[in-house]
């Protein structure tokens, strides 16, 4: 899950924290607050290269074999919602911060608090759906541990899950490895997690068919890299959304990202909702999307393996990589004009994975 | 963290719960609640290899290298006590339930859940203190995660680590391996990090100078594979305190666990803590403390090996192993009696670790 700063990802520049000295919800954003508190508490603290690299996963070498590890709470609200539960998006989530390092995820773990007073049917439920997404994923859950704490000390439960991969010795992805002339391609449209969760919690103000995307996307990756080893980067736009993420990757590797806004797919219903809502979609949670940055000549044979996929099936390519404007993402708009795309501060939807 | 049910250790006999159709403090207890919650909902899901073996940690084999993966959520109140914090333990814990299972630490990730309001300045400690358990283990922090929830949703903060190590061929170590003619070492005295807790909730009535003894053990589990590679069990007696980790064991390994009262080392002020609120310190947890199940011609080697090192200076053997009664413990008292030490149902003293 990539803003969720496995890794502590997107910690590059410690910028002072300002006068906040308490921990707010737009810590938990995945946007500039989070950076800095990243930067500021975390990076400095754990200082080491797997950490420092920022991006989904730490890599390490554990006797010759280079393994991804990446790890994430999961804390959304409501547990259940269209298309999906707390459970699979602990699996899914942690999964997909993996493969998004070019990894083939193995093994997870699951660490759970559970409120005192949840129903263990609910709980059922939840771990029923964890095993469902590991099968389809082919993973498999290997060490567990529970606690539980009183009433109105949790919210249900949250549910950690750390994952670990393999990667192939040919395969050599990461958030800073993005190019100039590089395409960047995006596996389908965006936003539908953070709306579907949004209309669970009622908070619409409409009633909405909208699915969260939640999905495992290493059986994708397997393929795009199957079909060319010249893939840079891969991210999954979740919390912060696809501006977030790109911003990141644009930071990360120095480069400007250039997307042209008619490219980007965005559900009718999705576009509807975040319009009433005032929101712009570009920020918006996915939970079964990736990018990728893929060097020119390999993009058509990438993006065709990805439409070959079941989470892949409407891909595009939504822009391209430039040398300017470095460390930046501008996007060529429907009429014309050209908008810098920024990292949100705080938060805009909290508790949304 | 030994019951904390990492592998969702201890669930060997799935138990139907009885009419309790709600989670309960109790269910995170590491007694029979938690043990027969783990058989009921976790093991029947994620069934696997790995898993069902019970043990501090999941190994799997990536490669031809062994690696031991556990994880543990760390929702321990106060965040501050004698002896440590939130921090040193959730590094600890982890660390140490790697170690159990004679795998050299390397890696670990973090999971932060931070309620909103969180002094930053407390984080700031925290995260230090996190550091320095991890230097002095000699291990890296290479993934993090931070979530925010609303105030009222956690308790401070909330800890998850996962931790990876790594397995040397000779070593063959499980919970299922203790045999008839073992050895049980203790490395120390027993019940400092429970009371501890206690004090520094004013449960105790009384102030003490009690401490924690929270420590990372890798370092002495080296030393004693470096005496011995015949060491066939190790455990951390955490939540539940000795009693359950060699209840876990009896069953695991369905043997019958001699120990001697009088051979178990005790603080003057940990009994005087427990004897004046009725506790039996056979079950109060300890963060720095194993027990050992060593063949009888290597427990000198062994014990020797311990008392050279930080953390196992005061180690002692405590009993034996026999073939009956299968699956029990027994304790030879003072007085000449004996009696069954069985595994405590519920909850003794909840958010201990």
């Amino acid at each position: 899950m990539k803003s969720s700063l496995p890794s502590f990802q997107g910690a590059v520049c410690p910028v002072p924290l300002p006068h906040r000295e308490n921990i707010m919800i737009g810590h938990g954003s995945g946007g500039k607050m989070s950076r800095d508190l990243i930067a500021r508490v975390f990076v400095p603290a754990f200082d080491n290269e797997a950490l420092n690299a920022g991006d989904d996963s730490g890599v390490v070498t554990i006797e010759g074999s280079r393994l991804a590890i990446s790890t994430d709470s999961h804390v959304v609200w409501p547990l259940f919602f269209p298309g999906g539960d707390i459970g699979r998006l602990a699996v899914c989530g942690t999964v997909n911060d993996v493969a998004m390092m070019g990894a083939i995820p193995l093994y997870l773990s699951a660490g759970f608090i559970l409120e005192e007073g949840l129903e263990i049917q609910i709980l059922e439920r939840i771990i029923a759906s964890m095993q469902t997404a590991a099968d389809e994923a082919g993973i498999s859950i290997i060490a567990g541990d529970t606690k539980v704490v009183q009433k109105n000390k949790a919210d249900g439960l949250y549910i950690n899950t750390t994952g670990i991969g393999m990667i192939s010795p040919h395969v050599q992805i990461s958030g800073s490895h993005a190019k100039a002339g590089d395409l960047v391609l995006l596996s389908g449209p965006i936003g539908d997690h953070g709306i579907a969760v949004l209309g669970a919690r009622g908070d619409l103000g409409f009633t909405s068919e909208i699915e969260s995307d939640i999905a495992p996307l290493n059986h994708l990756v397997r393929s795009m890299l199957q079909a060319s080893p010249e893939i840079h980067t891969l991210r999954d736009p979740t919390r912060g959304g696809l501006a977030t993420t790109l911003n990141e990757i644009a930071i990360q590797s120095q480069v400007g990202i250039h997307i042209q806004e008619d490219r980007i797919p965005i559900r009718l219903s999705v576009a509807a909702a975040c319009e009433m809502l005032g929101f712009d979609p570009l920020y918006i949670a996915n939970e079964g999307k990736l990018v990728a940055f893929v060097a020119p000549q390999a993009a058509e044979r990438v993006l065709e393996a990805m439409q070959r996929e079941r989470y892949g099936k409407e891909a595009v390519i939504i822009g391209e990589v430039r040398s300017d404007p470095a460390g930046r993402v501008l996007l060529h708009t429907t009429l014309g004009s050209t908008r810098i795309v920024d990292i949100p501060s705080g938060e805009l939807l909290p508790r949304i994975c």
